[in-house]
């Protein structure tokens, strides 16, 4: 196995920190070893530090990203249930792909790419008919726009509805903080800004979802995916039961995640959170330079994921191959952006200025070429 | 992270081979990179051969193997549904629960532990009443017994049922032989006889299980586990179509589970299960000399899943611990077996006359310090 190596600084997955590559090697232990059981709770602890919340239900899911946001949406809705989702892009729209397939009747509210949700949209939407939840995207990687939480989330508790938020990619690149905006379950992933590979979908759920969960009239669709039956293994909120097993944890892939995780509290949330938004002023300044502009408007624009704007005549494919033989991936826009935009992500441990100055260097170098 | 080393002679995790974790931690592409998709297809094509299938739709799922069975049931199953579980210790009651969560009614036929279920049985429950799906565990990790799978394939087939096996436990192993079987879907694990860590969940669907798939009245109440949606990203049955993203696959752990796949095809599928074969002979020798028994009759032994009876007088989990302080995982009993019996695993890698050695000289100290 020799992959290519790769700037990855497309939407993720990006390149994790080395001391996260070496973890995944680290001598595998049974899923029930004492050892893996302190790894366990410690990455519950410093998972909670991350999501900034107090939740004991907070665990990396034995899935993708998707998969950790799938488990919100069939443990907290069932048939029949009402539901507004807010779509401002691809991930808007997956989000209600879930909640329709958890049976719920979807409302959605709709903006158009590059822009945020007006709060009194939602307002509106819950004032007309109530709905049981309310979910929306923080960080929309296909548009690269950043939906402010805040006063959504008031909202959406005022009409007694639980807020579910994927923070797939703003998760440990900015501030999610779970608990202070009011958040009542939320779902990321694990290459993104948390640095570690693809595979794991770290979730919380607060009291008001674990009561939503446990109120259900229907069981839940699912049996890999059953918060009930997850937390006998991953251990009760009292930790005062045996934990029961129910499948076999991906031993490696939590290794590699936990010692993300670490990583992450030894350089602080707000440090980090900084080498974000200096990377993104970074590459936005050097953009600028280069006669390239962004999609999405300075007013909401995510630090890791910038979506930027093809010059005329510039051939979107080309470029992406040429970047790529340079050993640097960019990412095609997403559906209506294809053709239109390129999406260059800046996530954990390539959120770093000379990180910044490769991935210029190449892209100054493919123009000029394109341009001969 | 620094785990202490282990010989993982329990039910799973084993050991992976060396060049299996080393390919963890190889330079980490991203999803959609023209590197990895040839480690897709080659994957693809590789767990083809080794569960004995032609069937395109054979992939692993970003899951552990109980996702990977939760796919079919959720796949193959929808609300009304009959089906028709065997059950011979607790990985058929989780199929059986499985099947109930996908909303099918469930018969279950039941033997006593360490008993394999008469075809005869399948026959009657079949003429008393049409089944859409019949499911059985090939390998009961619980009681080590090997379940014949040809006669039930038969009997299912003839009576119009769709036959899903859970190989968790056989896969690369021992035959499973998917198309010689007549099985039509079958889902296995990373973690065992294939010789990777957890958290993958390899499936195989054969033409009338899409089919089946393909003729719901409802929707899959699941979007990660879809499979429409799934092979969307693995790819077509013509290779034709491009591919379209779906979730973001576990790229190190698809490298890792590849590399296994790799060596398992040079090492030969019949040379593997004449090891496993050995190994096993190597240990029911070994353990007679120590006076040990096995629970399983002879008639029906797994061999890569040994459970060994307690002698009278001897503490389990003392013994467990002393053999844990000398590295060496063995698990205990399951469910009514518990404090009864150990379960011994020697799968992929640890498959070895040597390893065996290591496992018995170990136990033979720790079960004289116990007399002492």
């Amino acid at each position: 196995m020799q992959p290519p190596e790769r700037l990855l600084t497309g939407p993720g997955p990006s390149n994790p920190h080395p001391e996260v590559t070496k973890a995944l090697a680290a001598p595998l232990v049974g899923h029930l070893d004492p050892f893996f059981l302190g790894v366990m709770d410690e990455t519950m602890a410093n998972l909670r530090t991350v999501f900034g919340t107090s939740n004991h239900h907070t665990i990396p899911m034995s899935a993708t990203g998707s998969g950790g946001l799938e488990t919100i949406m069939l443990n907290l809705l069932e048939p029949g249930d009402e539901a507004v989702v807010g779509i401002i892009g691809y991930f808007g729209q997956r989000l209600a792909a879930m909640a329709k397939k958890a049976g719920a009747n979807v409302r959605i509210i709709e903006e158009e790419l590059g822009q945020i949700i007006d709060p009194a949209r939602l307002e509106a939407a819950l004032n007309e008919k109530p709905a049981k939840l309310v979910a929306v995207v923080h960080a929309e990687t296909s548009t690269g726009a950043c939906q402010p939480l805040g006063d959504l989330a008031r909202i959406a508790r005022e009409h007694g509805a639980l807020f579910v938020v994927d923070c797939v990619t703003s998760l440990a690149g900015m501030p999610v903080e779970v608990d202070a905006t009011g958040i009542d379950a939320a779902g990321s992933c694990s290459q993104k800004c948390i640095g570690a590979p693809p595979g794991l979908g770290p979730v919380t759920f607060g009291p008001r979802a674990i009561e939503a969960a446990k109120n259900r009239t229907h069981p839940t669709p699912t049996w890999y995916f059953d918060l009930d039956l997850l937390f006998q293994y991953w251990g009760d909120a009292g930790g005062t039961k045996d934990r029961v097993f129910h499948h076999t944890a991906p031993v490696s892939s939590i290794y590699g995640f936990h010692k993300a995780l670490q990583l992450i509290l030894e350089e602080g949330l707000e440090a980090r959170y900084q080498r974000h938004r200096d990377a993104h002023a970074h590459l936005v300044a050097g953009l600028e330079k280069m006669g390239l502009s962004l999609f999405t408007p300075a007013s909401h624009r995510l630090p890791m994921l910038n979506v930027v704007n093809i010059p005329e005549g510039v051939d979107d494919a080309c470029v992406r191959k040429g970047m790529l033989e340079r050993g640097i991936e960019i990412a095609p826009g997403f559906g209506h952006l294809k053709g239109k935009a390129w999406r260059v992500g800046l996530m954990g441990y390539n959120a770093r200025v000379e990180r910044v100055d490769v991935l210029l260097a190449g892209l100054e170098d493919v123009l000029r070429e394109q341009r001969l």
